[in-house]
């Protein structure tokens, strides 16, 4: 073994790491310096002191009105009885709105009140004071005034302000530099020739992103391998130059342990270890004037760490305040267990289904970025709770508008491919609309259907007496379910085995062969029903199946462990098997349709998504992934 | 008269123009190209078809922890009691997080679990599964499936999706081209000489800013002259090259009649003039394939149409949904009183006073750009409402977040400068506060405390018996009222005057005189009770005073009528005249103080305020601006 290895890092709690980090770097001056940009090119920026007008605006008595210039006094006598005739030159002039108003003017009649005698007289009805109908001097800014404060991003209409004030230059912070480094032996770069152990370089991409977002400077530099004089070389560069660095960590430990002895070595480390999950081995440091964070190499608890410590530092740098998401109150589908060791942050799938906003856990693990890209909200379990029950009102905070969030359909069931299509059919339909889902099985979604937690349940449940799908199922397990059956699509399962059968599989039986590796679907799952139905009339026994236990969520998962070799068959859908370029024996034919209660089928989402269904432009998408049928596709059946 | 003025336009419902430009829009196929960019440099851009992944991530089987890579099958026998001992190389080998698990092995021992017996040998006491502490293919993303759905907006996460996803170039649509056409003959680029009569063009720059914001790509066109011949050549060429269109009217009329002209000449016009408050003579039309909008030329009419009707297409154009603002309910402190012929878009502060948000009516000048700088939310009095009594509950659209207006001190009253010193301290000291301010008077500002509206009110009310300042005054006129008066500034009233006195004034009994125009404030400041008393002690009538009925909220109101020349005279203080290079007689000194009532004194805006007051930073910048002192400032004082 490697004896170096620090495998024991602290464990501080994430507000005290967040208190002791800031005021070590407020006690650094994490200031800023300033530099004067022309208004034109400020937008975004934030101001380094008070902005005051240098002009008023308007800058001169200008007419309010088309109409005319007249002096005040010449109008007093003006009555609907006694008409006053004016004459162009003499006793007025044609003034445009905008126009200077010079002595002898002192007041505008506008053109709706004037009658024409000729091209050189008019007749008024009515008296004006002096003033009137006239913007004064500084209506909108007076010279000297402010426009602005110290510390405040300009907007466009800030702008329009500065511009009309005189005031063609700004000083404004300089935005933060940001030192971004992707560390590690085993990253390469996007587009380079893949090699076995190499990984894909894409944090520092987020964090490009993400600190243009919060209004810095990324600054990206070259990879650099685990080397440690060259990581000391590169870091100390990237702390003088600019006014933050990140080191993104390799995901070896070794690649950890250089970050934290550089830190120290070149500056200080005040926190490495924090309770928080995921996102636990970061490292908070500070080399001269510069925060140096070091985050992990997981891509959600590089992300957490950011959000939750960098992001509001950038933030509290440039004078602003830190990003606070909105929360929502909802309600959590599914039992969430937590350990008391750290605080967590779950991503979590939102849906507004009748009056309850619900919460459904996202895949947990600190490796699936795809947890954050489908996420519409972040729940934490604080340190010192185990969890919450389902059906535990908790607080989420929003990372979508929502709005957007109560127009989503609420998926929950079985997993199938069409999802995806049916997501991406509602989106360009209607922006303002999505589809949510969680892959928890057919019985799992008839449940999250009983329990009003679901729009809809995709199901695929085989009635094994009348040999028919799904409504005869439904109707034996909840007699007194009042609802719908809508028509998804007929689909083809088989089994999924590696381009050529090498081992020469020919049916079900042969899962129980020494030499076959299965690998299954979770409990509860439709699939999960039609192997154990298979094997039932078959009279097999599961014990007798290797990997019968090991369990995957989808269709893609499962394709994908025979795809990589570590199963040599599964059981899925003929669409799974064909996009991961796997060979497929049918084993049968079914319904995978749409359960919707009663109260839910009159429902905006709800009705978005039928019309989806029916539409031919899914119809096709879903054609030509192949091994589908879509006769009836969005037909209403009403359960009864 | 110039009879070829079109003084009519249209009167057409905001809903019934967005609609039927909307769709007059939609049927010109308003769609936008789409292009392949580079997927690190797509970061904000909207996918134009769903993206699916190319490569699975991880895209082989690897290490979910630091330790030794094994065959599962090769740890059954290990407990407790009974720990097997494995050799290096023969029966593990070493792997780091992330390292692939290729053939013999298929499971993952943690570092935690292992006992060092030699560098070369280990002992277990618990089996591992097959592919336990594995992170099998596909884990985070599996080859094939969707990772962004067609019409998305790209952040920072899912470059992360993509890269690991294998997606290095990404299809997604252009970004709209909007064209921003300033015209008019009387508008010079800021920085220019200025000339009498010539405006600084700024709005073209505000809606660069709000172009940018909105995902588009803003054009600004070098400003046209009020030149039909020109303008049609310079719209048609803009029509043809981008997506859309906006002139930028120059404020005179004519003008406005050439965009109309011009876009019936070159397409069509489908709606000109609107029931819209500020922002009536919109032009919405259509020049081939392009929306083409011509605005009006005063800047909050500009930003209201371009918010209102602009922005929402501009989203629409690239399939995302129209920003919506978020609202809440707020409680009028002012009355206002709306026409039946349109809907008004009212910009007003905010602020949370006790357990009510408190809405306060800005400038309702369509010329006032400050009205829309200052503005935290927009409150909309539809068409068919005459307006709302004070104390209503209202829907206000909000400009800032709820937080942020949380923390606000709402501060009604009297008008001094030192009030943006003190906003600006608040905002320097706390990023995550602010000041908010209506003038309204020192007695609105009793008033505004009375009624639980306010946190504090500046004034400055002189009991003439008593011959002291704010205190007595108060317990006069609210006998019961339980609260506290916090020292403000003292400061200097007097006469401003233009450089020179050319008049000659030598004091307030030239206020009568047959040449002296005044300027005065409006009832209810405590600066137009000081001249009352003034004029009474003096036994002059207000009636022979030439402009005693002109009233202006502000100090720097009254400054600027008399440098621009409409007056001869003000009353105002010391630092105003200063600012305003104008000449001062003093009148008398006077308290500056702050009303709070009892409930508010221990709120955090408050305390905040009291701590800014105190602080050296103001007092500072208070005696920079000159006229003042500081003594006690920031003192509590209990009315009792």
């Amino acid at each position: 073994m490697k004896h170096d290895r620090n495998i024991y890092l602290s464990n501080m709690a994430l507000n005290e790491a967040i208190e002791l980090y800031t005021s070590a770097c407020a006690r650094g001056e994490i200031s800023l310096e300033d530099e004067v940009l022309q208004t034109v090119e400020a937008l975004g920026r934030v101001t380094a002191e008070p902005v005051f007008a240098s002009l008023s605006a308007p800058w001169f008595n200008a007419s309010a009105m088309d109409g005319i210039a007249v002096n005040a006094a010449s109008t007093y006598e003006a009555s609907e009885r006694r008409p006053v005739v004016l004459t162009k030159g003499k006793d007025y002039i044609i003034v445009d709105t905008g126009d200077p108003i010079l002595d002898p003017w002192d007041a505008v009649i506008m053109v709706e009140d004037l009658v024409d005698l000729s091209e050189e007289q008019v007749e008024i009805r009515a008296a004006v004071s002096p003033w009137e109908n006239v913007r004064p001097v500084g209506e909108d800014i007076v010279a000297g005034e402010l426009i602005l404060p110290a510390y405040h991003r300009i907007t466009p209409i800030d702008l329009g302000a500065l511009l009309s004030g005189g005031v063609n230059a700004v000083k404004v912070l300089k935005k933060p530099r940001v030192a971004i480094l992707p560390t590690g032996t085993e990253i390469i770069e996007p587009g380079t020739p893949m090699e076995m152990g190499k990984i894909i370089e894409s944090n520092s991409r987020v964090f490009e992103g993400t600190v243009i977002q919060c209004g810095g400077e990324p600054i990206r530099l070259a990879p650099v391998a685990d080397d440690y004089p060259l990581l000391v070389e590169t870091v100390k560069k990237a702390a003088e130059s600019s006014d933050m660095v990140i080191i993104v960590a390799g995901s070896s430990a070794g690649t950890e342990d250089f970050t934290s002895r550089i830190v120290a070595e070149l500056g200080e480390v005040y926190v490495h270890g924090i309770a928080l999950k995921p996102g636990k081995p970061a490292i908070l440091g500070k080399i001269g004037h510069a925060p140096v964070i070091g985050l992990p190499g997981y891509p959600v608890s590089s992300w957490v760490v950011f959000d939750t410590i960098v992001k509001p530092l950038l933030y509290t740098m440039q004078h602003q305040r830190p990003l606070q998401r909105p929360t929502a109150e909802a309600v959590l589908s599914r039992r969430l267990v937590s350990s008391l060791k750290n605080l967590e942050v779950v991503r979590v799938k939102l849906g507004k289904v009748g009056d309850k906003l619900i919460a459904t856990p996202l895949n947990r693990g600190a490796g699936v970025t795809m947890s954050l890209v489908r996420a519409d909200g972040l729940l934490e379990i604080p340190q010192s709770s185990e969890g919450f029950e389902a059906g535990t009102k908790v607080p989420v905070r929003l990372l979508r508008p929502i709005e957007e969030i109560e127009n989503t359909v609420v998926v929950i069931g079985s997993h199938d491919l069409v999802i995806d299509l049916l997501a991406d059919q509602i989106h360009t339909k209607w922006p303002d609309s999505g589809l949510s889902s969680a892959h928890v099985g057919s019985l799992g979604g008839v449940m999250a259907i009983v329990k009003g937690e679901a729009h809809m349940a995709p199901i695929h449940l085989l009635d094994e007496t009348a040999g028919q799908y799904n409504m005869s199922y439904v109707k034996k397990l909840f007699p007194t379910f009042k609802g719908y059956l809508i028509r998804g699509v007929k689909r083809t399962q088989g089994l999924m085995l590696p381009k050529g059968n090498p081992k020469g599989v020919q049916g079900l039986e042969d899962l129980t062969r020494v030499d076959i590796r299965f690998v299954n679907r979770q409990r509860g799952s439709g699939t999960r029903l039609l192997l154990d139905h298979n094997l039932k009339i078959r009279n097999m026994d599961s014990e007798g199946i290797q990997g019968y236990d090991r369990e995957m969520t989808t269709h893609m998962a499962v394709a994908s462990a025979v795809a990589s070799g570590t199963a040599d068959v599964g059981l899925g859908v003929r669409s799974a098997a064909a996009l991961t370029g796997l060979d497929f024996i049918p084993v049968g034919d079914e319904a995978y349709d749409f359960l919707v209660a009663e109260s839910h089928i009159q429902a905006l989402p709800v009705k978005r998504a039928i019309e989806a269904l029916r539409s031919e432009a899914f119809k096709n998408k879903v054609l030509a992934l192949g091994g589908y049928g879509v006769e009836n596709c969005g037909e209403v059946i009403t359960i009864e």
